[in-house]
């Protein structure tokens, strides 16, 4: 019975210490799981733009200090009590920031309309989802917080049973890494919250790895036409290879605005229009794009500077809509074993999603290579 | 062959010489229809908002003289070339504001998902949609404006063939009206537009004729809570007639908002959300009190001020989404024998809809009743 009882665990992590400052490289203890909870070793994990968002944040829910991370793949550990039901010592597993309880007294849970588990609410936490507490300290004993539930920069970490998904061992690490936040999200968007059919049109505004991820989801789906809206003239021959079939840059239309010319492109503005960065006015300009009759707008990205989404009350009643969602409306332990096996099915193509990678002493390379938007994803090893 | 060679038809209309002014029973000329028109007379018509709005309304699309009217039912009186295939003398029809060409190159029309005609798209015109030409003068020659394609404050009209529907000729008059537009509008916004399911809950912002429609589309789709809000306190009673389960008056709720009342009564908030005034501030209380996970926020109101539509971007990411409609997604031709049906088999109630009646020379009245809120709907007849 190895879990019969799990002891704190020394090891590596990359700990932030106060906002925008970069990571350092030091020894903490991992505490053994609680009731519900697993202890997972990292293999991998990926830097998302809301580890940047979080990282920047001088206040409250920005906290420090902090582990970040929330992409990732790992093995399971040591499993606390009551979750042995769903995992076992070795499993192939995938942390996700968003929890579902799957329970069938959790209206949200059960049913196919919502991904937001309403008996473990979403929340930006500096603890553990049930009690609050943390489980890291540093060499000083000192407690570290926790980000999104997941805190995956740390050769391990501590993960509530909410927020965890078996994955098919099959799935290379560095690809089912992916699976747990940024592809899935844009590839659910298309696939799940959007419901993208075939020969429709599609317009996504910001082509980073969520907005390419719904690129690739748009493609599976069978859309004709996939519109991609970027200021980086660099994204367009990038995103051919996930499917894109016509790039505007903002910045080259001269008198011309973005939703003239998808209308034009789209004979009256595309049957779905995605907003990937989060930007209100760029919210509106997918609004504006979308076609009437039943033109959808899709909201992924969070807006950066609080401002409200605003768009014509009277083009709205033109048949058109709009729907927000967090994770591309994707129930992770429900989908994500379907994404992976739409990859092992050679569906979905994940390779194309990672750029560059570095060894876990070399992370802070992998936030400049984001915030020169030179990277899409740049896997983290542990082991390297 | 009474059809042959239809002639100018002198008959009493109430025309609008000026913006807000009281109508004046004139007598007019009604021109035959033209090619793909038909001519009818009215039977009864109604009073609804918009008719006010444009009513009020100084600048253009506000436009003088014109014919007001756009609820309505009346009998084919003659029929203009390529107009035979749909109508014949006699038959008994319904204007409506809102077109369907039913052809099967407009992707529109063919669609299920869009009631918004691609060939010939809506507009408020100053005259026919074909021609932009007037079917009306007055006593001394000059043009009388149309509105919204239908007119129907006259004792005869002239209708493009896109905006007219036949109708069971059992249906009584008065109520067949209805279906002209207000009631189509409010029912259709719960069955086809939002698609209410037996259980849910439905919160439906103003009890205006619309607003009341909704809660009898919600009754019908089997909705086990309809919460009502209005400043109006007759409305309660007046609503429970309509299947009314609960009812907020904003002005009596001391400390707590309207949002905060809804989220308690539904433990979280309602799963339909429906605005039908055109205030931007209510449509953002709707947006409010619309659950996460997959409350849905329904606008029909046309916005009074030419605000935009504002929503919490951040909230809108937990699931929730908003969509608006002219006419509630029904789609005229398809869907209004539906709703007749509904009625002739005993689901839909439509009596209840109808407060005041009077006849034409007194159709002043029927504005004065509608601005002080004491009518929900009156019945206009023209033989009375």
């Amino acid at each position: 019975m190895e879990n019969q009882c799990p002891k704190p665990i020394r090891c590596k992590a990359a700990v932030c210490r106060a906002a925008g400052e970069p990571l350092v490289i030091e020894e903490i203890v991992v505490d053994p799981p609680k009731a519900y909870e697993v202890r997972i070793r990292i293999i991998c994990t990926s830097l998302c733009h809301s580890d940047v968002t979080f990282w920047r944040m001088k206040d409250f829910p920005g906290i420090f200090p902090r582990i970040f991370g929330h992409e990732a793949f790992g093995i399971v550990e040591s499993v606390g009590e009551h979750a042995e039901e769903g995992f076992a010592v070795g499993d192939a597993v995938v942390p996700t920031f968003l929890g579902q309880c799957s329970d069938s007294e959790c209206v949200d849970c059960r049913s196919p309309r919502s991904n937001m588990c309403s008996r473990f609410r979403f929340a930006v936490r500096p603890g553990m989802p049930r009690d609050g507490a943390v489980r890291f300290s540093d060499a000083q004993g000192r407690p570290l917080h926790h980000f999104l539930g997941v805190s995956s920069f740390a050769e391990y970490t501590v993960v509530d049973v909410n927020h965890l998904v078996k994955v098919n061992p099959a799935m290379p690490p560095a690809l089912a890494c992916l699976l747990s936040c940024g592809a899935s999200t844009g590839v659910g968007a298309a696939w799940k919250l959007a419901k993208v059919e075939p020969g429709s049109s599609v317009a996504v505004f910001g082509l980073g790895a969520v907005g390419l991820a719904v690129v690739e989801g748009a493609r599976i789906c069978g859309a004709s036409k996939i519109i991609g809206v970027d200021i980086n003239p660099d994204k367009h021959e990038l995103g051919k290879k996930f499917g894109l079939t016509h790039f505007i840059n903002p910045k080259e239309l001269g008198e011309k605005t973005v939703s003239q010319v998808i209308i034009e492109m789209t004979d009256g503005g595309a049957d779905y229009c995605f907003e990937c960065i989060g930007l209100a006015a760029l919210m509106n300009d997918a609004f504006q794009s979308s076609r009437e009759g039943w033109g959808k707008t899709i909201i992924l990205g969070v807006e950066m500077h609080g401002a409200p989404l605003s768009v014509p009350a009277l083009q709205i009643l033109h048949g058109k809509s709009v729907i927000g969602s967090l994770f591309g409306g994707v129930k992770p332990k429900q989908d994500i074993p379907i994404l992976a096996d739409k990859y092992l099915n050679k569906e979905l193509e994940l390779d194309k999603f990672i750029t560059h990678e570095v060894g876990l002493k070399d992370i802070n390379e992998a936030f400049d290579l984001l915030l020169q938007g030179k990277s899409l994803r740049c896997t983290i090893w542990m082991d390297k």
